[in-house]
């Protein structure tokens, strides 16, 4: 079995960017408008994802609303509610229609100056009512503007990993838009934040406090196997657990999109901690001229990695997720 | 003969950062007071750095004012420029007392309203007058903070461009100090703006227009190697020019403390474009208990990676910094 725990509906009907459009004109008096979108134009938007999956063996997509599109810098909280609560209905419907292929990761209603408190009702009506199995969350509420958005390692988080380990459903960091023009949306700055929040979250006390939280960081870390021993010299330095031991508290996905790259972050963080992930289709659709796979093409790559087992293999590519997901098992009963 | 072009007065006397600390105190009225720190203040500070230099066997470092201690977003032009100043003249006494083991490396006087046309006289200055063979360019200008820097792709920076290339002096991209609390400052902070610098010079026209132009890296370019076929991705997607020949218009240094992630460094980019830095003493600092030697000492893994040949090996440890800084001869010579 092959789960893809990071997939986002960025093919979705233009119907959802024009609920978003016409928030900028109720920009000073959000409220929610009617959004009309039919089953035929869903199954239509997700014919290349089927195509996709059906050709490289992908059973089930864990499936959350574009990343880049979540936006929490823009508007207030009632913007940011009213847009949650439509894309998360939205993958809720998707799932329902496809529960064999998709299964349901919402966003979060953040806001600048929301507290994490009240993100809490959207998370728990998700998972308790809808069935979702994990939440993303933005360490980057305000897109890089002032109020700066507290460091991962900072209580200001608590009360959320607090309602996530009471509902058993873990997190995926994943940033959205920016408003820094020296960042490639999601050429650099997602990746800058990966490696940011791994930075933050393995030089705190958050697992301490929170033995069973999970959480995840896509992209295969960002960029810190890469620099895996400028931060043992830190952890060293500043007398924080070892760095090797600190960052196997986290999951990684797989969409990284270079056999090299997957084989060091398999070696620095070890397979228990990774997870298949494509982020099919997003920052890497298109052919690789040099191999003729798609991009984003991962399964290939772990398939051909003559350092993995067969076991490891399967906790890649399911087991892991399974374990890290729990409420997968429930969503996939019949 | 080995050139670590990578290096900063992190162990200045504290006379240094006691000016800093007054300029706070006349940040409406900024000043140039006078500083007073002896040569045998100098020797002494750079005691550790020749102990270092000698059981590692480093000919010559490219020496510049602390990277985290630019702070180009703090107080007006007038602060910055002074700062500049007396970082970059201490800089060049360092350098003139031991000519034969450092060779100087200006900051510029970089300030949020400031374009980039104010700091060519400061550079003009230390090229021209002090014999610098280099300079650092923060791509952050204002620390996270609006007014954002304009990315490295745009012709705001085309003014030093001309003028650097004019001098035939290459430059570092170097990030200081940020306001935001979700980034370590030389942990992610600096890995995050390597990573934009590289994006947005790769995805640039900077090098058709400047095509002698020279820009470093540092830190292995951040985790850009590790994300390769991200970009490779997108270049195919946006039509750049392939990501893979982009990246051979910019260099990088070695400062990056692991063997693997520098061989990975040199797969990626090539043994042309990487020059031998170890940013010592910074952030690497201390011994790894896994090898016993420095987490800064790189030149061993250098030498112990059998894919090198003993040219690419030498291209590395100084042709190509002699190539990429031409001053460097003239500062060299007798």
């Amino acid at each position: 079995m092959r789960i893809d725990i990071h997939g986002h509906y960025t093919t979705a009907p233009p119907q959802l960017d024009a609920f978003r459009g016409r928030q900028v004109t109720d920009i000073n008096k959000p409220r929610k408008r009617p959004m009309k979108i039919s089953d035929d134009e869903i199954a239509e938007s997700l014919r290349p994802n089927f195509a996709a999956m059906d050709e490289r063996n992908i059973d089930l997509v864990l499936f959350s609303p574009r990343a880049s599109g979540m936006g929490h810098d823009f508007g207030d909280a009632r913007t940011s509610k009213y847009w949650t609560e439509v894309n998360n209905d939205l993958i809720a419907r998707v799932c329902s229609m496809y529960p064999r292929r998709f299964a349901p990761v919402c966003q979060l209603p953040q806001s600048p100056l929301s507290p994490p408190e009240d993100w809490l009702p959207e998370l728990a009506r998700c998972v308790s009512d809808l069935g979702f199995v994990g939440c993303n969350i933005n360490p980057d509420i305000s897109g890089g503007l002032q109020p700066f958005t507290p460091s991962l390692a900072d209580r200001y988080w608590y009360p959320l990993w607090e309602m996530m380990t009471e509902l058993d459903v873990p997190g995926m960091i994943h940033a959205s838009s920016t408003h820094n023009p020296a960042f490639h949306l999601n050429g650099s700055h997602y990746i800058a934040w990966d490696y940011g929040a791994t930075i933050e979250l393995c030089a705190s006390s958050v697992f301490d406090d929170f033995p069973t939280l999970k959480l995840i960081v896509p992209h295969g870390g960002g960029g810190v196997p890469y620099q895996f021993n400028r931060h043992r010299a830190l952890h060293v330095a500043q007398k924080d657990r070892p760095f090797e031991e600190a960052i196997r508290l986290l999951f990684f996905d797989t969409s990284l999109y270079d056999p090299d790259s997957l084989r060091m972050l398999l070696t620095k963080v070890g397979s228990r901690n990774v997870m298949f992930g494509t982020e099919m289709f997003g920052t890497a659709k298109g052919i690789d001229p040099q191999t003729g796979h798609g991009f984003d093409d991962v399964g290939w790559m772990l398939d051909q990695d003559p350092a993995l087992t067969e076991s490891e293999r399967e906790a890649i590519f399911a087991a892991n997720a399974l374990a890290v997901f729990p409420r997968l098992k429930t969503w996939l009963e019949p």
